[in-house]
């Protein structure tokens, strides 16, 4: 039975409150539905923003708004934390798993926006030493790394071990592992200048390590090449044309001619490299006609609909769509269009819009005050570009608190060369450290004026 | 062979970098000494404001000063990330243990100041169920269990089992639960208003247990009684003379008289009700002549140095002498008291000057714009008392871009009403509340409209 049949409000829910999820049920806020929105945790998260927690610049509450606090003043509304694990499109119904606890939600309407995560093309076993960067976990989880090998570094006499504490490794050359190496580059030559006695962390190696042919791929040869010229006036070493073919806790190995290369000692990975689409794209997959790109994505209809069920939305990373690209535009403008065509639907409009894509340019930060840009035709490099990249991201922050906190953070970062939150709790990395540190000892020669013993029984 | 002897400069090490420590550190930044600064963790705690990073005001990086960055003008100074595991007082070494590698260092002057840790009083195992509030971690651990538990208390639809999750114990009604219990208070009432559908998280009850008479007992009457009052007023109830005789997941047992505290459901229990020196104590007490005091803490001679050992000083709340209170201000006089003395004798003044503390006052932080405060003779409560709180609290940060950043916050979380760092991630308290959750599936009624069932083998 319908909802409009019983006389009651059409039910929408939302898995997943990335940029799509949260822009569709804002644009649902005053809709004479009612709303709910799952997700797995409590905060919407700004993605674009991980690399700078990882560094030690921003906080995870700049970078984290609960969900809660910003869907609070929509009455229609209700937020619920759990992971959806099964979806019945039958009977119009997900499954939620809040830590054991199942229940079941019906729905009338249902927009899946639980995006994309990382992918290590056949080799999840990497994801152990090369952490991603898609989640606030994996950000704090680098952040005690990065921290955490300079002062392994501070205290390591034996030159080949401390070589391979302050090496950096990041795996994909996209938009996440540009950033990712401008800012361990100026963390190291930079903000961590003078913290140390018996090491100069501007000594630190950071590698840059892309498969493809180019940093960047998706930017004009321009961009790209400024790119590649700043990374490496701040020290980055470029390796385009590069596969990782094996992973260790030492290092990883590459497919390189070059020897410098072919094996790299390196106490840090990131992993960086590329997406697969959410898993809820296989289960809706299962359904008649529905199917999954290459990638995992969810083949949709124009408007965004599945297939024979008009009533089920798949937007953002999850939608395979004209092969648009996974940033936060398409996500917040797909959002968008789900909830204005549920709108129409509502008040007798049956058109099924197509969804039209206007790209809203895309950009990468360098380093401080240095970012490319392209904005329609328009390229943008250097100072410019970096100015745009502070706007478009202060904005993306959906709050002046945490648009504020952030601001006042880069000022802090940017123009001076304070990093604050660069605590190393003992619930970060440490564990997998003391495994790493015995490894190391067991390799190399006994350290200088250290008595190297294995307590606990690690090999 | 003495340093004199061989013409190298005296080496001070310093164990601990909380206020003691890291005053000692700072007052030995000029002098001719060499200085070693050893620490379990990369960052010096400002403690007392532990309790806001739990409740979700304050980021951890705004309490926790990097010891690297605090110390990095100081060109004499080392910083070593490690724990000392032992002390040699007849060869002058102390071993340090940077999680597996040991490593010795030798002092001509030590000064030990590792402080205190959370006392259970023989009841250790309390631990699993009430963390403390001394460590960064604590406060992440328990700010994931705080907003955890409103989450699952929106999701259950068993009444009892609803205001189990809204329950809030705290043990110890000293500064740090006084101040804990109105933070929750203030939480639950204020900031989360309108948060949530199902729940009016203003419903939360506040349970603030002492095993004293009265709250605050070391604050002079009226004061005790304004912050009752004020405490009361926040919705907090109050029970003192009352102590936890049993704890289990889901709640307290206690000795009150009264039937509705004899057994208390609650799903957060934060203990804050006591502190026992640190395990270093024990160490130099193996020294002939050098005794602990009922708390664990080193008697000291009236230098702050131990007996028959003038180059080993202990200080702040390890240091056992006159009775002195545990905080912030007899850390850092003491500190500095052993500096001087330290710059004196190599002036080749060799008076033992006794330490003498400067009661600074003391001041615990009620709610938003209400706190009480001892200053000499006067006692202060309500507003005036809270701009002092606020002003004392503020310089206590250690620079200018950690009080920047805490103004700021303060300014959004008490004139606004928003908390951003309020995030649970996966790292915290979730795997713990699993086992809660299944535990209360088994002791409660299934709920209305959810299909409990046990994944995984928990009971």
């Amino acid at each position: 039975m319908s909802a409009s049949a019983t006389g009651r409000r059409h039910h929408v829910v939302i898995v997943g409150c990335g940029f799509g999820g949260l822009a569709a049920a804002k644009a649902l806020g005053r809709a004479a539905v009612d709303v709910t929105v799952i997700d797995r945790t409590n905060h919407h998260l700004v993605q674009p923003l991980l690399h700078q927690v990882a560094t030690g610049i921003l906080s995870e509450g700049d970078i984290a708004v609960p969900i809660r606090d910003a869907l609070r003043r929509q009455r229609n509304t209700r937020v619920v934390l759990g992971a959806v694990v099964d979806i019945d499109l039958d009977a119009r119904r997900v499954a939620v798993d809040t830590i054991g606890l199942r229940r079941e939600i019906e729905y009338d309407i249902l927009i899946v926006a639980t995006g994309a995560r990382q992918s290590y093309f056949g080799r999840p076993e990497f994801a152990v030493d090369a952490p991603g960067m898609k989640t606030l976990d994996d950000a704090l989880e680098l952040r005690g790394r990065i921290f955490g090998v300079f002062e392994m570094a501070e205290g390591e006499r034996n030159p080949a071990a401390r070589r391979r504490w302050l090496t950096f490794l990041i795996v994909g050359a996209g938009p996440t592992g540009v950033e990712l190496a401008g800012q361990l580059a100026e963390l190291s030559r930079r903000s961590l200048r003078g913290n140390f006695r018996r090491i100069d962390p501007g000594e630190a190696r950071v590698l840059l390590l892309g498969a493809a042919s180019t940093i960047l791929p998706t930017y004009p040869e321009a961009l790209r090449e400024r790119a590649a010229r700043d990374l490496r006036e701040l020290g980055v070493e470029l390796h385009v044309g590069t596969m990782v073919t094996g992973m260790d806790e030492q290092g990883v190995d590459t497919d390189s001619t070059n020897p410098r290369v072919q094996r790299i000692d390196a106490a840090t990975k990131i992993w960086a490299a590329g997406v697969q689409a959410s898993p809820l794209g296989r289960v809706l997959a299962k359904a008649p006609g529905v199917e999954l790109d290459p990638v995992g994505r969810v083949k949709v209809e124009t408007d965004c609909t599945i297939p024979g069920h008009p009533e089920v939305f798949v937007i953002g990373d999850l939608m395979g769509l004209d092969d648009l690209p996974g940033v936060t535009q398409v996500a917040i403008q797909s959002g968008r269009h789900a909830a204005q065509t549920i709108i129409g639907r509502l008040a007798g409009d049956t058109t099924r819009r197509p969804f039209r894509y206007r790209d809203a340019g895309r950009l990468a930060m360098i380093s401080r005050l240095r970012a490319v840009a392209v904005v329609g035709n328009l390229a943008l490099s250097g100072f410019p570009a970096w100015v745009l990249w502070l706007l478009v991201r202060l904005t993306s922050l959906g709050g002046l608190k945490n648009s504020a906190s952030v601001l006042f953070n880069w000022t802090v970062a940017f123009l001076g060369r304070g990093r604050a939150p660069r605590v190393i709790s003992a619930q970060q990395a440490f564990a997998r450290q003391a495994i790493e540190v015995h490894a190391c000892d067991a390799a190399n020669e006994p350290a200088l004026s250290t008595a190297a013993h294995a307590e606990g029984g690690l090999p």
